[in-house]
């Protein structure tokens, strides 16, 4: 079997176990979870086994690479391959096997911590977890910094050394900001009123449309956590989740994951079922560069385009006319300055544009002081409470709503924080480019997105994973990540 | 790895391919079809790599069963094992690749040929449909008719010599009844009125649950052609259609498939995952015994519960709540009447209980002859009008509504029709010997049917595929499948 249809086989199990993973969120009866979780692991396995076999190295021995230019796709898809069979072949079955166990307990003693706000119900199995992290790093290998072992499988490239110069910029820039917008007071009790289900519904899947999501390739439901995933470009799912008294949720969690969506959607067909189209690191059928790639999509959709005055101008009648009993009595002005207003919080996935990165970077700092045994487990609330007091302003009440409110480390996913702030990062400074552009710009005004979605079709959404991350923003932007345009973003919306 | 932890596997991919394809029955967006096919592939490839692979011969070595009896379910799952194990390594990969391109070719060639009624388009793809039918028969052996290979794959144990005395028996059992019932005028005009779908959602779901489908391991959908489908026992899926101007469509249908539901659900919990749980022969995660001990429960539960006159005596004011408009003017008795009334007709899935297995009749006739060669595939329509004017009265104008109705044979599904037939006869015979206990007979004339369900836990659903379809008949009846209760069945209802 040649290396292309040996992958093609790997991404077709991938993308098996990614409908298994849509559907136990979105319509499996409660009665199937542990079965499915069993048929989950077996499909990965499987996953894992095609790619480390020794038939993948005789595939990759017999696929001559000699005369492709060094980013021809082929190329690309081969080095991929190479670097994980070898990736994958360093890890232990072992390990892997010792995660999953320790996952499963940590997740119901994360979930009992939670409700009792209780840490230390939590903090062995959090030690736990970290310790096995940290095996696995040692694994995988690294060179100045364990936690750079555990970045790599999110966001290849990024480093404790790079994300700390990032962070201590985006910290030092984001602190007057907030300061200007404290002094702000903005209007939102419109915010949270009664918005029937039905019509959320019909506004979610009618933007999720005009901001060129394909429902032919496509389908658009309810879930608890809303997710995008994609099996294939040819079918690309997104969720969203509707609260009875509040519209924003719904509307801007639509419109994330439609940029997200959009992304998968728009990956070159050829990619389809190849290395370009699948992580063969974290073992997931994706076409997104990076996590923080696929993030910048998700955000830029959101917050760029949807949270901007020329889009609510345009499309604020259609949700007034929606829900004439909750809007009657505000403008899109208003509306518009309502789902921009910084209100620094508690709660992460609450958070507003400004303050989110705030919540990023405290735990990215915790994951890698865990990791590099710098700290210990059981100083954690007190280093969180001190971070919330310091970056945000707010007092930490009780570990609920502190050290225990993220799923993460439970599930053992130490080294993803930090994506969300690189998407941030990366969306400003795409739009930043892409506004150079005078048709995109002209379109940003009128809130016609055709201009701009062809412009990140061809420098972002075709590649797939053929170029990482920062050779994706070098040739659409002409550097690599950089925080200033994200800063001068915040900086003109919210001080 | 152990033999039951090999066949978990196995049993756990069989699942994840069938969670793809329900999900493409019922949610997939048109986009992704190419896409799922491949992966749906995939799957079973892998599945079937895993049961021919070496280390499942190794595991059977490996696996004693010598102090075990011989209906032990470990040895009967390791019988099942042994035997599907040799089975597919009978079957030559090559025939399977081109079975399935053939199905395909085949597929596109019959919608057209049927949307023209034009059998001629049809004939080849037929021809090597069969031919290749023909070739896999003789890849897995048989001893008196070469049609004999196919039918155990669906039907184990029947054989063209004991389906033709079947048959024979039924044919001239039915007639007689048939020519009674032909006397009777029973009025049905109300069956077609509008009845509002979500009415229909109710009612179709309200009677699943009253007749013991478990909805926190289950789920019903809307699908064009309606099935089941489990994923372990904790999982099953039930579907249906609903049709704006009828409602005997989702009504019995939603009965029907909740029989198969009651008994994938109802399968011993020890079952899950193994052989027991597992057509290691079809490669599809089922917990009956064969298609028509499955059939049985679909059809004992629509026709034998849900048709009857104690049902509607107790139900059909539910029913004509939800359609007052419809349904002011009619009668339980009349309602009861009128879902019972025998009008032979064209086709197959629309035929009353009475003509229903003459429509099989004809279809397997012609299955057995074209794989023995005995009839040529171009001789089919006009074999097919005649044994529908000679059988059921009806004289055929066109392919469309003759032998270009079904999908089976463009799907290479040859060898199936029979199971629905012996659905049929095994249900009666297993209601004939349940009335004998005063309980059960007790419970349908009130509508009470927990003492039949009990019944068929104990005798049936608890087994799974530990015994052949004809042990459980034993077990349960004393007998082996034999058509007298059925036919006795029929007279009683309609002659």
């Amino acid at each position: 079997m040649s290396l292309t249809a040996r992958i093609g086989m790997l991404n077709d199990v991938l993308c098996a176990q990614s409908v298994l993973s849509w559907d136990s969120r979105t319509m499996m009866p409660s009665g199937g979870a542990d079965s499915r979780a069993r048929q989950m692991a077996t499909l990965i396995g499987l996953a894992r086994e095609i790619l480390v076999a020794p038939e993948t190295a005789t595939a990759l021995a017999a696929d001559d690479i000699a005369g492709l230019n060094p980013d021809h796709p082929h190329r690309r898809a081969h080095e991929t391959t190479r670097a994980a069979h070898d990736f994958h072949r360093r890890i232990p079955g072992d390990l892997l096997a010792r995660r999953a166990a320790a996952r499963g307990v940590a997740n119901g003693a994360w979930i009992k911590a939670r409700e009792t706000s209780d840490f230390a119900l939590f903090a062995p199995h959090l030690h736990t977890s970290f310790a096995l992290a940290r095996e696995f790093a040692d694994a995988a290998g690294w060179q100045a910094h364990p936690y750079d072992a555990l970045l790599a499988l999110y966001e290849p490239g990024e480093t404790v050394a790079s994300l700390t110069a990032l962070f201590a910029r985006l910290k030092s820039g984001i602190a007057p900001i907030l300061a200007a917008a404290r002094q702000r007071s903005i209007r939102t009790d419109f915010l949270t009123r009664p918005y029937p289900e039905a019509g959320q519904q019909r506004i979610a899947r009618h933007f999720a449309e005009l901001l060129g999501y394909d429902f032919n390739r496509g389908r658009l439901d309810v879930t608890v956590h809303p997710f995008e995933v994609s099996f294939t470009r040819n079918d690309v799912r997104i969720t969203t989740r509707y609260r009875p008294d509040a519209l924003a949720p719904a509307l801007f969690g639509a419109m994330h994951e439609t940029g997200h969506g959009l992304y998968e959607q728009n990956v070159d067909p050829a990619h389809t079922g190849t290395a370009l189209a699948t992580d063969l690191i974290g073992l997931y059928a994706v076409g997104g560069a990076s996590f923080g790639a696929h993030e910048s999509q998700s955000r830029l959709w959101e917050n760029h385009v949807g949270r901007s005055l020329p889009f609510w101008q345009k499309h604020f009648p259609t949700v007034q006319a929606e829900f004439p009993d909750a809007l009657s009595d505000v403008t899109a002005t208003q509306f518009h300055a309502a789902v921009n207003a910084a209100n620094p919080g508690l709660i992460r996935t609450e958070a507003d544009e400004l303050t989110y990165d705030l919540h990023i970077i405290l735990r990215t700092e915790l994951e890698a002081a865990l990791i590099a045994g710098d700290m210990r487990t059981d100083d954690i609330p007190a280093a969180w409470a001190k971070a919330m007091h310091d970056q945000l302003g707010v007092a930490v009440p009780n570990d609920r709503l502190g050290c225990l409110q993220d799923i993460h480390w439970s599930s053992g996913m130490v080294g993803s924080f930090c994506s969300y702030t690189i998407g941030n990062v990366m969306a400003a400074q795409l739009m930043q480019a892409a506004k150079r552009i005078p048709e995109i710009a002209d379109g940003l005004q009128t809130a016609h997105y055709t201009p701009l979605a062809d412009w990140l079709r061809q420098n972002i959404w075709t590649h797939g994973r053929r170029f990482t991350r920062d050779e994706l923003l070098l040739r659409a932007t002409g550097s690599p990540l950089t925080p200033e345009p994200y800063l001068a973003y915040l900086r003109e919306k919210f001080a």
